[in-house]
C-alpha cells in the first residue's frame, strides 16, 4: 500500500476517523480495513488499548502515524482512525429503503446514517451529485454506522428504481397534500423507501408524481426543517408506528 | 457604538450571519437590530436589495463592511449579517418547554432552536454550562428561528425549575424504562418540558428520578442518536400526537 495521503474522493480507500468509528469499522467490517492509525499521544490510553487489542487479534496492523492523522483530519483533532477499503453493496430488495436525493452536506448524510441504523432501517441509496459518503466529515457524522448498513450511490433516481420498482416510494416534500400522521394512518406496504431531496431546493416537482409523497406537519414559521431532522422524524414515524416497528 | 469585534460571548451584541438569518431578525425582532453589514460583492443583488429595502423602512442602517464579515464568519464566506442586542426573556409559564442541560455544540442548539419553532414550541431554557445561543454558528443553525422564540440561560437547573415548578418533566435518558410512544399513550399535561442532556454525555443519573424519564426506541446497533435529532423526535411526537397540536 502507498503512503497514505489525504483523503479524496478518487481513492479507492477511505479513513474512519476517531475511536468510535476506527472500532466499529474493525468489529463490523474486518474484512475492509487495511490498517490502523494512531497517534503518538494516544498510546497507552484505556481507547488506544481496545483499538490496538482487537486489531492485534484481527491481524490488522496498527501503526503510529502523527502526520498522516493531521492531513486527514484537518482542523480537528484526530488520535485514531481506521483506514478501509471503500464498498458498494447491493441494497436488498426485501427491506424498507432510505432514499437521499443529491444530499450535499457530509455533516447530514453521516448524521442519517445514525439515525435509520438506530431504527433498523439498514439500506440506504444515495443518487448522485451527492456528498461523498466515505468522506472522513461523513463517517466521523455517521459515528461508524456506515459499518453496519448497504450503501449504494447510484448515477440517478432512475438507476435506483430499475434495481427496485417496487417499493411503495415516499417523496418528502414541502408542498405535499398528505401529512406524515395522514399517511400512517392508512396502510403501509412491507417495502417502502422514504425519499428526501437536497438541503437547500429539496426534492424535483416531478417526485410529486411518484408515489404518495408526504408533508411532515410544521408550521410556517420555519422556511423547512434541516434535512438530518427531517429524515430521522420519518424514519422514526415509519418505524415505530404501531405494528412497524422492523 | 465601537468598531466590530470578532464574536466573543463577552460582547453585548451579536451576529446574524447570512441573508435568511439577518432577514429573519429585522423582520422579528427589530427592536434588536443595531445595523446590517453588507459584503460589496453582495451589492446589487436580489437578496441584498431585499435586506436593503427592509432595513431602510425599519431605518435600520446598512453598511459596507467586508472585513467585518470576514471576522465574523471566519472560514464561511457570508456576505451579510445582522448585528443585533443578545436578549433573555423570561419563558411563558403556561405553555411546553424545551430544556437543553449543557448541550455543548453550537450547530446542535441551533438545529433544535428551528425544530422548536417548527412544532410550535416557543420557549426554550438553556442550562450552563452550555453552547453560546448567540455564537454565529448557532444562529446561522437556527436558520434565524431564535428571534421568534423566548430563550433563558440558566445558571443550574433547578434555577430554570424555581421559575417553573409545576411543568411536567420529561427528561430523556438511554435507560429509562418508559419508551416514548408508551409515554405518549398516556394522558400528557398542558404544560410539559422535554429536558434534553449533554452530547457525550447524556443527562446526570439524578434526572431519573424527576417527572417522567421517556426512551426513544432506537436499537442498540448504534450507541446513541445525535442530540438534535433525539430533540427532533421528542418535539415531534409530544407536539403531533392526537389531539397534541399547539
Amino acid at each position: 500500500m502507498p503512503s497514505l495521503e489525504a483523503y479524496s474522493s478518487r481513492l479507492d480507500y477511505a479513513y474512519a476517523p476517531g475511536f468510535f468509528p476506527a472500532m466499529e469499522c474493525l468489529l463490523h467490517r474486518p474484512d475492509l480495513v487495511r490498517r490502523v492509525l494512531l497517534h503518538s499521544k494516544a498510546e497507552g490510553t484505556e481507547a488506544a488499548d481496545r483499538l490496538c487489542e482487537t486489531a492485534e487479534r484481527l491481524r490488522v496492523r496498527v501503526e503510529i502515524a502523527d502526520r498522516a492523522l493531521q492531513r486527514i483530519s484537518q482542523k480537528e483533532n484526530c488520535f485514531a482512525a481506521a483506514v478501509f477499503a471503500k464498498f458498494d453493496e447491493p441494497l436488498r430488495d426485501d427491506k424498507p429503503h432510505v432514499v437521499l436525493h443529491n444530499p450535499s452536506d457530509c455533516g447530514n448524510v453521516g448524521t442519517i446514517l445514525r439515525t435509520s441504523l438506530g431504527f433498523g432501517v439498514e439500506d440506504v441509496a444515495l443518487i448522485r451529485p451527492c456528498a461523498d459518503a466515505f468522506d472522513p466529515r461523513t463517517v466521523r457524522a455517521s459515528m461508524g454506522s456506515l459499518f453496519q448498513l448497504r450503501l449504494r450511490v447510484y448515477d440517478s433516481f432512475e438507476a435506483y428504481r430499475a434495481e427496485h420498482p417496487d417499493h411503495m416510494l415516499y417523496p418528502f416534500m414541502l408542498d405535499s397534500s398528505r401529512s406524515l400522521p395522514d399517511v400512517l394512518a392508512g396502510a403501509i406496504p412491507e417495502r417502502w423507501a422514504l425519499v428526501f431531496g437536497n438541503e437547500g431546493s429539496g426534492l424535483p416537482k416531478s417526485f410529486a408524481g411518484l408515489g404518495q409523497p408526504v408533508r411532515i406537519p410544521s408550521n410556517d414559521r420555519v422556511d423547512s426543517l434541516n434535512l438530518s431532522i427531517a429524515a430521522a422524524i420519518g424514519i422514526y414515524a415509519f418505524t415505530q408506528r404501531p405494528g412497524g416497528c422492523i
